[in-house]
């Protein structure tokens, strides 16, 4: 795979803007004749439940009655964050470069797990602290450094305007640049501190409290989690997002690989192909990619529920049921590719099973 | 595959105890093994939770630290009651047979989930009310039948004894004759009438009242259900099934097909091989076989939480959680074809994904 892109941008047009204008809701003649179907398979009325309350999504979504989900592939988002110096995490932001050669090796755990679903991996570098040139160089990566890493929002935004706009536009371009080689796309992330930049996200859009939101990342211990919620009051404090406007929430406490993860989300719907949202930080960048363009949400399968305290008001303010609850809490797309089984078992059902005319099997009586 | 088998006993020795003195728990040595190399992995400590308990459960299970669960096989027990001449179901009986024959053609919600599962199907008819002979004749089915379906149990009880022993011997030797061909054992089940037979049974082994445990089957409207549970509590007032002795609950308010479930798990962990459980029917099965040896628990994997109320106090019972919770309430094994994905995940991140030293990555700090 190449790893650089020519953003595909219209001259004058601004390209946000332009690829929410490709963005519709799901398609309600789809969502209808799948129900038709599935209400005719020789089972009792809805008896998969909500596999076929996701087939339905699948139809809506891909305007087609065999919705295809064979090319699978999880993307994964990478990129430090400066307000690590204030000790909210067990480990050291260099573990984030150490993680992208694992991934590339095919050793962390999202690659056993993408392997389990047939899924393709794809990394791209959107703020590592680290050095990953040779990576890059070898095609092994997809570099779109905006920076390297944030800055300390302890003590400032964590990035400009300018820069969070471009990490949605680069999150955009990959999907685009995917489309025509994906069917299915899972967001995935990596980058030491991303907790804290995902709950401060969901603490500036939701008027729930940090007590509610902030959770251990990592594996933080007591003190530790009191400390990060400190931390995190500073940064709502001295930052004041904006949340209405999400490129202002993701520019202050955000962090590039988040503003990633959105951009590849809208582009998915732009592309009008499913996207299944993995776990905390997936979901922070959902919540900024619904932010900016509502319509979004039809495209987006919430994967899993993790473990990480906040994640359920998340999915709740985005309004989607996850299809996984694993107590999973690694990131790196890891739910999100095993809940790609599920998606692929819910086509089965609309696609494979036999209906009672069909197989002459005595139907639902009257009731 | 042949459709009749002889059975493998030994003369003098009553079979059912001496599968019984085969089974064992878990092998300890292996499960400390599985968790010290869970506990290296490049990950935060055990970030991957559920499918890292359900991993060491299979290094325990297996004595394997690549626990082999390729060859997969759901295994559809299939048996008729006579109750549904109380009007328990809103379909009538001739539908089981129907929907043999949607087995053995591909077209059920059980052939679209094994094929996505990666799994065979095998159908045993131990007590269907219709005749199936042709597709035994054609090998397609493998011939168990004890009866042409349990008696009205609502009169008496559902059958002799004997014919429960039979059912769970039977049960068993499907599981001997399959093992050496199958990695990993689902359940599934198909008989019109079996969840009174399954909500008999569990209100037999709990405290619990039937307004707790019955539900709406496939698909009872309020006085439906209301009927349902009236013949419930004469079922168990006439039978007075002996909660302590399994094998008495088993032939005065089961069913064939659940006899031949409780046999299968039974066997499988005779082979010291997992078996996932479906659903309501299926963990009826299940609570049989665990009242009959304990050990056996060691080897059930629960796949999912069905919709049918009781199911949840079936789990608890066993205590075992389950994996999955999609608002399924099919039977037929789709739940546990669906649940064999993650159980393969847990193998993967068992068995591919790197440690800490092997991938270079700097490790869990110290607290």
């Amino acid at each position: 795979m190449p790893t650089t892109y020519q953003p595909n941008r219209q001259d004058n047009v601004d390209y946000l803007e332009a690829t929410f204008r490709k963005i519709f809701p799901q398609d309600n003649e789809y969502r209808d004749k799948a129900t038709a179907r599935l209400e005719q398979l020789t089972m009792p009325h809805w008896a998969l439940g909500d596999l076929m309350d996701l087939a339905v999504d699948l139809a809506g979504m891909t305007r087609s009655m065999h919705p295809p989900v064979k090319r699978k592939r999880v993307v994964i988002m990478v990129g430090d964050h400066g307000v690590t110096a204030e000790g909210v995490s067990k480990y050291p932001s260099e573990v984030t470069a150490q993680m992208v050669h694992n991934f590339v090796n095919g050793g962390a755990g999202i690659n056993a797990l993408a392997r389990q679903a047939g899924a393709k991996v794809s990394v791209v570098d959107m703020g590592c602290a680290g050095d990953l040139s040779a990576l890059v160089k070898q095609g092994k990566i997809i570099s779109k450094k905006i920076a390297a890493g944030t800055e300390n929002m302890a003590h400032g935004p964590a990035m400009t305007r300018t820069q969070a706009v471009m990490a949605v536009e680069v999150g955009i371009e990959v999907a685009e640049r995917l489309a025509p080689e994906v069917d299915i796309f899972a967001t995935g992330d990596m980058g030491i501190g991303n907790t804290t930049a995902s709950t401060a996200i969901v603490a500036a859009m939701t008027n729930k409290t940090l007590d509610q939101l902030t959770g251990r990342g990592t594996g933080l211990d007591d003190d530790q989690l009191e400390h990060k919620k400190e931390i995190l009051a500073r940064i709502l404090q001295m930052n004041k997002p904006n949340a209405e406007d999400g490129l202002d929430v993701l520019a202050k406490v955000g962090g590039y690989e988040i503003g990633g993860i959105a951009g590849l989300i809208i582009g998915a719907a732009a592309h009008q192909k499913p996207v299944l949202v993995d776990g905390f930080i997936s979901t922070a960048g959902a919540l900024i990619a619904c932010k900016l363009e509502p319509f979004v949400r039809d495209y987006i399968i919430c994967a899993h529920r993790s473990v990480e305290q906040g994640h359920t008001i998340m999915q709740e303010k985005i309004g989607c049921k996850p299809l996984l609850d694993l107590n999973l809490r690694l990131g790196e797309g890891t739910g999100a590719a095993l809940a790609m089984n599920v998606v692929e078992a819910a086509v089965a059902v609309l696609t494979e099973v036999a209906t009672f005319a069909d197989a002459g099997v005595t139907g639902t009586p009257a009731k």
